[in-house]
């Protein structure tokens, strides 16, 4: 059987990400503590994917995951998918929502969900930080009739708890980006994209003439952000997605002209683009 | 007295970096427990000018300042200053390295530190993680005889301590960048940097075209780096740091042609660049 590691305990966006990876397949789940680990579980064969969380509609890029890929690791993009991040607030079955005196959840998750907290359930009600909103399900299923846990719906099937009210996180927009990392790349399918990291010389328009490139070929760039090179301040990779495969004609020439002119060059994966269903 | 705020305990680096950027003034030093409420004090009007970390040569930009500076608060960033991250392992008087059991400190530094820790103070030596290295030198100073922290020279001195060691941060080039955040836009010295922040249409080619007007005049980006838009995943703000100020008429014609194909475009700043002296 195929394994697949995500980001523990059960519960968690990434391990609801992982399932819905993982799909109709019959995939080993197995949970690591923190990214590096998970990371590292692939590259050492432990794993044949991961699924890590890369970026989020609020919060931006997950620093740790793009520079685990870049500098740590020898892995390779193969897929990604997108999942709104919906919370909820949940308790024990048979529990009324005023019989709730503390509410406990990620410190992020608690910030998102403050307006409906003081509006709901009042200004007296206590919050506890959890180190993840699944593991303050967890807690609550383990825990007193008083408490609630700001969580997924997800989180509330693996615990068995009852969902009292869905969507609390205000207006936020808010969804999360998960890439599946593995040692191989992936076939084309006709639509997909690819990522890659490259660096410029410091000089005025050498990311400008990096980027011609990919204009005079028309190919839309979808992201591109900076990371340090890790040397001395000032010195950047740019990691940058693109639409296209690597075995695409174009962005194969695109890639290659890119490659001559940078000091460092490397594809991080092409893989199919996320189609919401 | 004007009145100029820091990230507290005494002795952080960001204190050391007020200190610095105080330098022969009579500023009156004011310590604040995170970077929103210390952002929000220059933008409420208690201090004059605020010290932010901005951005670390191996951790990369510190996104919670640049947030708050785009979407949160009104404020100008009016100055920079670098400071290299140099460790130390700190103890009080009379304490000699091998009397140390345990080692406090912010667990950055602790990861920074592992190998010094590991070959000078052998592998059963414990660590604590400290919520900065300054609050690590606080606790060792009014601690036991057998704690040690990893902090900066500066805490050092800011707490009476004994240098052990200096440098033990292994390899790394690693130093932070500090702006200087303030209500008013700073005049043109003849050596200056611009901070901006603009949006771009999701189509080919539109970054390459905003670049185009940098690459055209001439102008050196020394730093460019996307954040999100706060809207929907995929949808960025480009943060761009330039050579020059606003009203060098160089700078100023680029940016109105900028302004004026961008859906969002803002001023971040003008100001002195950074020399080391």
């Amino acid at each position: 059987m195929k394994r697949i590691g995500y980001l523990g305990p059960l519960g968690t966006f990434t391990h609801e990400a992982a399932v819905k990876h993982a799909g109709e397949e019959c995939w080993e789940l197995v949970d690591y503590p923190d990214i590096p680990e998970l990371i590292h579980g692939v590259d050492r064969g432990e794993i044949e994917q991961a699924v890590v969380p890369m970026e989020n509609s609020l919060e931006g890029t997950v620093n740790i995951t793009v520079d685990m890929i870049i500098h740590e690791a020898d892995v390779r993009i193969c897929g990604e998918l997108i999942l709104p991040v919906a919370h909820c607030l949940l308790a024990r079955h048979g529990v009324d929502i005023s019989d709730l005196k503390v509410i406990l959840s990620h410190p992020q998750a608690l910030a998102q969900c403050r307006m409906f907290l003081r509006s709901t359930l009042g200004g007296g009600i206590k919050t506890l930080p959890a180190t993840s909103t699944a593991a303050a399900a967890r807690d609550v299923a383990a825990g007193l009739k008083e408490w609630g846990a700001i969580a997924s719906k997800h989180a509330a099937g693996v615990y068995g708890l009852n969902i009292i009210r869905e969507n609390i996180q205000g207006n936020y927009q808010n969804s999360t980006r998960f890439v599946v990392l593995s040692k191989e790349q992936r076939e084309p399918t006709g639509c997909d994209k690819t990522s890659i990291v490259f660096s410029v010389d410091d000089k005025p328009g050498s990311l400008y003439h990096a980027l011609k490139i990919f204009a005079d070929s028309r190919i839309n760039l979808t992201k591109i952000e900076s990371r340090p090179m890790r040397t001395n301040l000032g010195e950047y990779l740019f990691v940058v997605d693109l639409e296209g495969h690597i075995r695409d004609g174009i962005v194969e020439r695109a890639l290659n002209r890119l490659a001559e002119q940078s000091k460092y060059f490397s594809v991080l994966g092409s893989y199919p683009r996320f189609m919401h269903r």
